[in-house]
């Protein structure tokens, strides 16, 4: 009999037991497009009360078994991967519960708002999928831009400006067609300016502007992301942190619809 | 009218708005003891609908004049620190929920298992409490100490030993007495062994040794974390991470009571 | 015979051989006023070519038991203790070349500008000795403060501002009288404002104002720090990195006098 | 005339000024294998005492030009895309010297020991290109591993065991021809055992008894990575450190050759 499957002391369910910040190399094909992942990847599953431990190697094996056909059997996304995994999980190991999640970064190549030059931009995406009788899923995207503070301005006619993250996770069933892209337009067009990683004078110009006519809060980014998430008709949650330029701490918003 | 008594572009009522990453200097004053913290403070409250944003410099001014007032009327924890906070907030902001945290260092002094040298230990400490009408508190510490594998030991009479990381994590009334000193001491002790900042030769040998006694799966250490936090009859949850010293990746366990 | 007295299979000088990361509890005494420190501290050691390692907790007996010592013999700053430190690790394991570290930080209590309340600010500070026949020392501080871009105020009449950190780094013999204290006032009045926890609306105007008057590239912070720190008369090295508002990436400068 | 090309307020040369933390996405192409990385870059080059700034967003021009490229001009590794991107800038900027680094993970496609099966491990690599007349480059990987203490096997017949990390950094003129995977190589094979993602249990027994077999402090494994990095015939610098599972701190090794 394996250790793992002789009674343990403490005769306790666990709700998550696995493997985390496991990094490996991913091909997704979408849309005639490749897109590589090396993403940190987290995989649990529940352990009943009368079993001492879970085979951690062959939740690994599951892994590595569906990164070797993707050759063969394309995946078109990270859900669409991490599903397959637990399912074959599901035929070597029980579970009532399963779940994998994958943290990765996401290119987008976009042109500079004035001198309409090529620009690539990374933004941090996760995805995670859950397996307890229905499949779930969870996709989260934080994204870069800034905050111009509209008290100040108000008060002294000049202001504050400063970097802030937004957040958007939404949790949904796991057939409903939403894409992490779309996810991060919400979030970029939330802010008092996008951002881009290349920026010649007439688009620095552009953008300083666009600052000056979008005042605005923490609490305003977080609303406005979850104003426009509406549409997916599923639960969502926005974070909005702002790297203060006239603090050394930040400032938060959170909200959820 | 202020900036943030206006009503917002979007009406969401927002769950939490605040300050984080706050660094600030805390004296606590225990049985005789004072304890200097430098901990990261974060506070939030709710946000109604109807109103564009919070008072933030109320938040800070509320943590800077608890703090100054410290000299006079001392205070004797984290959590009886918090809640003065958070009533001062209360006598200058509105809030339904209000809620603040602390993450801090706890030093423990202690004896070397055989050598009996005095060590200090430092353990990484959460307190948050939380205002809603009725005073709650969430009490975390984060100890360091190891696995050795059992599995592997049955298996081939050898085996590995990695360092692991144990969470404790208790979620209670205001009033209950629970000490962070308790919560260690229940994760230190679910470990193959404790680790010690200081070792002599005899002690490395005690504590290898306690170690091939104690052969133990990260769920284990959680369960045992779990029944060992039984005695506080209030919601525990536990996890334990592995950095696995025959694996890139680490192995993780989670359960709650 | 120790293992560690051995010879070694390759016979190669190491230069550094110690500790890292330990965290500990350090009392310092100077001009009446207590500060409580909960570095990480480092301390190595070189190993030459015929010897397979060094005996790592000597090192550690050494920090515990100068920290045990504190109660008698007071430390009336990092260096000095790290001095008395690596003096008893001379005593009780040779070496050609030893240093030791603290990671801490600093909190500098002042007024804010306008409504003159008490605010505390942390700084992060690095504290070295290094013993090589002679005793040196290495002085580093890492003050949060911002930049308002000179350019495009000069380009399009409004500008972008974002949240800095300007470096100090301090070379120099043991015995030179240089407090961290002055260096977090050079670094913190080389950004084009300073920056506080606590702001009242009247503060926030005059920072904002403040960094209005003082538009400032990542350079010429570099350069101002550097300026105000020939006084010392030895070698300084100077950085700032300026976490764009309107960019993912970050700004950097480095130089040295 | 631009700000950046007016005389500074304090006229002092700086050393690097430039760009950090910049994700970006990259093909390299070599073998007929294709490379994805989505590396952290940095940019620097130096900046005379007599002008205000550099000019940033030619750098990233520079970088985003490279990049569009790089479908017609194909880069077969990160130094010569580096080398690429800074003959670029040579062309749009002065310096006297100028470099740029990527912080990248190569994945390394092996057998698992004993079940010969496909496991896939990723290893952070860096990679720095420097102009200043000559080219040269340095190549950094960081490789996780583990360490058996031969001392406590010794005194006591039984030990710890932990993971560690092995760290080599090469600097030669450009055209040296080193690959990152021969220097992987190198550091895995100098630790107690090399470690695997996937590890079935007859795998595990045979990486635990390699592990037996070759006990290694952290000096160990320093010298055996320098030992075996001689045959570059240039700079090499290793490290190891290792998160003790006795201790809650890390030893920690450097020598160079």
């Amino acid at each position: 009999m394996n250790t793992q499957d002789k009674e343990p002391d403490d005769k306790i369910k666990l709700n998550k037991v696995g493997i985390t910040d496991l990094k490996t190399l991913i091909k997704i094909k979408r849309d005639e497009k490749e897109y590589w992942h090396t993403p940190k990847v987290s995989i649990f599953i529940d352990l009943p009360e009368n079993k001492k431990g879970i085979h951690m190697s062959r939740l690994i094996e599951c892994i590595t078994e569906s990164l070797e056909e993707e050759i063969e059997e394309e995946h078109y996304s990270l859900e669409n991967l991490g599903k397959n995994i637990l399912k074959k999980v599901r035929s070597k190991h029980s579970y009532q519960k399963g779940e994998i999640s994958f943290v990765s970064e996401l290119p987008i190549i976009k042109k500079t708002p004035k001198s309409k030059k090529r620009t690539v931009e990374l933004h941090e995406v996760f995805v995670k999928v859950i397996h307890d009788g229905t499949w779930k899923k969870v996709l989260r995207v934080e994204v870069i831009g800034n905050t111009l503070c509209p008290h100040a301005l108000e008060f002294s006619g000049k202001t504050h400006i400063q970097r802030a993250k937004g957040t958007l996770e939404i949790e949904c069933e796991f057939e409903k067609d939403i894409t992490l892209e779309e996810m991060i337009d919400i979030v970029e067009e939330s802010f008092s300016s996008e951002v881009y990683t290349l920026l010649k004078s007439e688009d620095e110009a552009h953008v300083i502007e666009t600052m000056h006519k979008n005042p605005r809060f923490v609490e305003d980014v977080t609303r406005r992301i979850l104003e426009r998430s509406k549409k997916f008709g599923c639960r969502a949650r926005a974070e909005c942190i702002s790297y203060e330029s006239i603090h050394r701490h930040n400032v938060y918003s959170e909200g959820e619809i």
